[in-house]
Protein backbone atom coordinates (compact mmCIF):
# COMPACT_ATOMS: atom_id res chain seq x y z
CA UNK A 1 0.00 0.00 0.00
CA UNK A 2 1.05 3.33 -0.79
CA UNK A 3 1.98 5.72 2.02
CA UNK A 4 0.57 8.77 0.43
CA UNK A 5 -2.92 7.24 0.23
CA UNK A 6 -5.14 9.33 2.05
CA UNK A 7 -6.22 8.62 5.59
CA UNK A 8 -8.31 11.09 6.99
CA UNK A 9 -8.28 10.50 10.51
CA UNK A 10 -9.86 14.32 11.65
CA UNK A 11 -7.89 15.32 14.89
CA UNK A 12 -10.47 16.56 17.15
CA UNK A 13 -8.61 18.04 20.31
CA UNK A 14 -9.19 21.59 19.96
CA UNK A 15 -9.63 22.43 23.34
CA UNK A 16 -13.16 23.66 24.23
CA UNK A 17 -12.28 26.31 25.75
CA UNK A 18 -11.26 28.26 22.68
CA UNK A 19 -14.74 28.27 21.52
CA UNK A 20 -15.71 32.25 21.02
CA UNK A 21 -15.70 33.07 24.91
CA UNK A 22 -15.53 37.05 25.08
CA UNK A 23 -16.91 39.98 24.94
CA UNK A 24 -15.47 42.82 22.71
CA UNK A 25 -12.32 44.49 24.65
CA UNK A 26 -13.76 47.87 24.74
CA UNK A 27 -17.01 46.48 26.14
CA UNK A 28 -16.77 45.69 29.26
CA UNK A 29 -13.96 44.41 32.28
CA UNK A 30 -13.01 40.79 31.29
CA UNK A 31 -14.51 38.14 34.24
CA UNK A 32 -10.84 36.06 35.21
CA UNK A 33 -12.30 33.61 33.18
CA UNK A 34 -12.43 35.08 29.84
CA UNK A 35 -9.17 36.70 30.04
CA UNK A 36 -7.54 33.20 30.45
CA UNK A 37 -8.85 31.93 27.75
CA UNK A 38 -8.67 34.85 25.45
CA UNK A 39 -5.01 35.37 27.14
CA UNK A 40 -4.32 31.54 25.76
CA UNK A 41 -4.87 32.66 22.30
CA UNK A 42 -3.35 35.90 22.36
CA UNK A 43 0.10 34.22 23.68
CA UNK A 44 0.12 31.41 21.13
CA UNK A 45 0.42 34.64 18.65
CA UNK A 46 3.00 36.64 20.74
CA UNK A 47 6.07 34.64 19.26
CA UNK A 48 7.60 36.00 16.08
CA UNK A 49 8.05 32.19 14.36
CA UNK A 50 4.50 31.05 15.30
CA UNK A 51 2.74 33.99 14.28
CA UNK A 52 4.64 32.85 10.93
CA UNK A 53 4.11 29.88 10.78
CA UNK A 54 0.53 30.71 11.40
CA UNK A 55 0.45 33.33 8.88
CA UNK A 56 1.96 31.05 6.53
CA UNK A 57 -0.91 28.07 6.70
CA UNK A 58 -3.70 30.62 6.96
CA UNK A 59 -2.43 31.90 3.90
CA UNK A 60 -1.73 28.94 2.15
CA UNK A 61 -3.22 27.53 -1.11
CA UNK A 62 -6.88 26.13 0.19
CA UNK A 63 -6.22 27.06 3.78
CA UNK A 64 -4.15 24.16 4.54
CA UNK A 65 -0.59 23.20 4.49
CA UNK A 66 2.05 20.43 5.93
CA UNK A 67 5.23 20.89 7.60
CA UNK A 68 7.02 20.57 4.20
CA UNK A 69 4.83 23.57 3.21
CA UNK A 70 5.87 25.89 5.75
CA UNK A 71 9.28 25.43 7.42
CA UNK A 72 10.85 28.57 5.46
CA UNK A 73 11.10 30.59 8.08
CA UNK A 74 14.66 29.57 9.42
CA UNK A 75 13.87 27.21 12.03
CA UNK A 76 14.36 23.46 12.42
CA UNK A 77 11.74 20.99 11.23
CA UNK A 78 10.65 19.78 14.96
CA UNK A 79 11.25 23.62 15.92
CA UNK A 80 8.00 23.70 13.41
CA UNK A 81 6.62 21.21 14.48
CA UNK A 82 6.63 22.35 18.33
CA UNK A 83 5.16 25.61 17.30
CA UNK A 84 2.45 24.09 15.34
CA UNK A 85 1.55 22.08 18.01
CA UNK A 86 1.19 25.24 20.80
CA UNK A 87 -0.80 27.03 18.04
CA UNK A 88 -2.82 23.76 17.87
CA UNK A 89 -3.12 23.43 21.35
CA UNK A 90 -4.37 26.83 22.31
CA UNK A 91 -6.94 25.88 19.49
CA UNK A 92 -5.74 28.54 16.53
CA UNK A 93 -4.99 25.08 14.29
CA UNK A 94 -6.53 21.97 13.81
CA UNK A 95 -4.59 18.93 11.80
CA UNK A 96 -5.37 16.05 10.04
CA UNK A 97 -3.05 13.11 9.06
CA UNK A 98 -3.28 12.50 5.10
CA UNK A 99 -0.42 9.14 4.48
CA UNK A 100 2.88 10.49 5.90
CA UNK A 101 1.91 14.42 6.49
CA UNK A 102 -0.01 16.02 9.11
CA UNK A 103 -1.87 19.06 7.61
CA UNK A 104 -2.57 22.14 9.36
CA UNK A 105 -5.90 24.48 9.19
CA UNK A 106 -6.65 27.64 10.30
CA UNK A 107 -10.17 27.14 12.75
CA UNK A 108 -11.92 30.10 11.50
CA UNK A 109 -14.30 30.10 13.83
CA UNK A 110 -11.48 31.25 16.32
CA UNK A 111 -9.89 33.56 14.03
CA UNK A 112 -13.49 35.50 14.05
CA UNK A 113 -13.83 35.14 17.50
CA UNK A 114 -10.41 36.79 18.56
CA UNK A 115 -10.74 39.64 15.69
CA UNK A 116 -14.22 40.49 17.40
CA UNK A 117 -12.55 41.02 20.39
CA UNK A 118 -10.35 43.40 19.23
CA UNK A 119 -13.59 45.54 17.55
CA UNK A 120 -14.10 49.07 19.30
CA UNK A 121 -17.73 48.73 20.44
CA UNK A 122 -17.70 52.66 19.98
CA UNK A 123 -16.70 52.72 16.52
CA UNK A 124 -19.69 49.86 15.62
CA UNK A 125 -22.10 51.96 17.22
CA UNK B 1 -1.21 75.02 44.75
CA UNK B 2 -3.29 72.04 44.82
CA UNK B 3 -1.90 68.71 43.33
CA UNK B 4 -5.32 67.77 42.08
CA UNK B 5 -5.12 70.75 39.62
CA UNK B 6 -4.42 69.13 35.57
CA UNK B 7 -1.13 69.28 34.06
CA UNK B 8 -2.02 67.76 30.82
CA UNK B 9 1.84 66.27 29.59
CA UNK B 10 1.00 64.59 26.86
CA UNK B 11 2.98 61.33 27.24
CA UNK B 12 4.45 60.71 23.35
CA UNK B 13 6.27 57.50 23.86
CA UNK B 14 4.66 54.96 21.58
CA UNK B 15 6.99 52.76 19.85
CA UNK B 16 6.93 53.66 16.62
CA UNK B 17 7.43 49.84 15.12
CA UNK B 18 3.44 49.74 16.80
CA UNK B 19 1.86 51.66 13.88
CA UNK B 20 -0.52 49.48 11.98
CA UNK B 21 1.99 46.87 10.45
CA UNK B 22 1.00 43.63 8.92
CA UNK B 23 -1.57 42.56 6.39
CA UNK B 24 -4.48 40.06 7.54
CA UNK B 25 -2.99 36.86 8.91
CA UNK B 26 -4.89 35.12 5.79
CA UNK B 27 -3.11 37.05 3.42
CA UNK B 28 0.35 35.97 2.62
CA UNK B 29 3.13 34.45 5.23
CA UNK B 30 4.08 37.51 7.02
CA UNK B 31 7.80 38.70 6.68
CA UNK B 32 10.42 38.61 9.98
CA UNK B 33 10.11 42.23 10.41
CA UNK B 34 5.69 42.17 10.64
CA UNK B 35 5.90 39.29 12.73
CA UNK B 36 8.53 40.65 15.27
CA UNK B 37 6.19 43.75 15.43
CA UNK B 38 2.84 42.08 15.48
CA UNK B 39 4.01 38.96 17.70
CA UNK B 40 4.95 42.01 20.29
CA UNK B 41 1.39 43.10 20.53
CA UNK B 42 -0.25 39.91 20.83
CA UNK B 43 2.69 38.60 23.33
CA UNK B 44 1.32 42.39 25.61
CA UNK B 45 -2.33 40.98 25.81
CA UNK B 46 -1.34 36.89 26.16
CA UNK B 47 -1.17 37.20 30.06
CA UNK B 48 -4.65 37.09 31.72
CA UNK B 49 -4.10 39.67 33.78
CA UNK B 50 -2.83 42.41 31.39
CA UNK B 51 -5.69 41.42 29.49
CA UNK B 52 -8.21 42.25 32.34
CA UNK B 53 -6.16 45.34 32.52
CA UNK B 54 -6.78 46.42 29.16
CA UNK B 55 -10.32 45.54 28.93
CA UNK B 56 -10.69 47.76 31.86
CA UNK B 57 -8.98 50.74 30.19
CA UNK B 58 -10.63 50.14 27.37
CA UNK B 59 -14.36 49.94 28.56
CA UNK B 60 -14.13 52.59 31.26
CA UNK B 61 -16.34 55.39 30.93
CA UNK B 62 -14.42 58.14 28.43
CA UNK B 63 -12.28 55.01 27.16
CA UNK B 64 -9.39 56.66 29.78
CA UNK B 65 -8.51 54.88 33.09
CA UNK B 66 -6.55 55.56 35.64
CA UNK B 67 -4.64 53.17 38.28
CA UNK B 68 -6.93 53.58 41.09
CA UNK B 69 -9.78 53.14 38.78
CA UNK B 70 -9.25 49.22 37.61
CA UNK B 71 -7.78 47.70 40.57
CA UNK B 72 -9.97 45.41 41.17
CA UNK B 73 -8.08 42.17 39.46
CA UNK B 74 -6.57 40.94 42.61
CA UNK B 75 -3.20 42.28 42.31
CA UNK B 76 -1.16 44.65 43.97
CA UNK B 77 -1.01 48.55 42.58
CA UNK B 78 2.53 48.14 41.70
CA UNK B 79 1.81 45.03 39.72
CA UNK B 80 -1.11 47.14 37.80
CA UNK B 81 1.33 50.26 37.31
CA UNK B 82 4.09 46.95 35.87
CA UNK B 83 1.78 45.63 33.39
CA UNK B 84 0.08 48.80 32.13
CA UNK B 85 3.76 49.72 31.53
CA UNK B 86 3.84 46.74 29.28
CA UNK B 87 1.17 47.25 27.55
CA UNK B 88 2.17 51.00 26.62
CA UNK B 89 5.79 49.87 25.37
CA UNK B 90 3.79 47.48 23.74
CA UNK B 91 2.16 50.47 22.02
CA UNK B 92 -1.53 49.70 22.90
CA UNK B 93 -2.22 52.00 25.79
CA UNK B 94 -1.00 55.72 25.89
CA UNK B 95 -0.50 57.81 28.99
CA UNK B 96 -1.36 61.21 30.10
CA UNK B 97 -0.16 62.61 33.51
CA UNK B 98 -2.71 64.98 35.17
CA UNK B 99 -1.95 66.06 38.89
CA UNK B 100 -0.98 63.01 40.93
CA UNK B 101 -2.39 60.65 38.48
CA UNK B 102 -1.89 59.09 35.72
CA UNK B 103 -4.24 58.35 32.82
CA UNK B 104 -4.34 55.87 30.20
CA UNK B 105 -6.50 55.20 27.07
CA UNK B 106 -5.95 52.70 24.63
CA UNK B 107 -4.43 53.32 21.13
CA UNK B 108 -7.53 52.74 19.14
CA UNK B 109 -5.39 52.71 15.27
CA UNK B 110 -3.53 50.04 17.24
CA UNK B 111 -6.53 47.79 18.32
CA UNK B 112 -8.22 48.25 14.29
CA UNK B 113 -4.81 47.33 12.89
CA UNK B 114 -4.73 44.13 15.48
CA UNK B 115 -8.43 43.27 14.52
CA UNK B 116 -7.77 43.72 10.81
CA UNK B 117 -4.70 41.17 11.40
CA UNK B 118 -6.94 38.44 12.53
CA UNK B 119 -9.95 39.19 9.34
CA UNK B 120 -10.15 36.43 6.97
CA UNK B 121 -9.79 37.71 3.64
CA UNK B 122 -11.65 34.55 2.08
CA UNK B 123 -14.38 35.64 4.44
CA UNK B 124 -14.30 39.53 3.20
CA UNK B 125 -13.96 38.98 -0.82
Amino acid sequence: MSNTQALPLLDADVPEAVAPCCPPLTERPFTADEAETAARMFKALGDPVRLRLFSAVASHEGGEACVCDISDVGVSQPTVSHHLKKLKEAGLLTSERRGTWVYYRVEPSVLAAMGKLLTSTSSAS
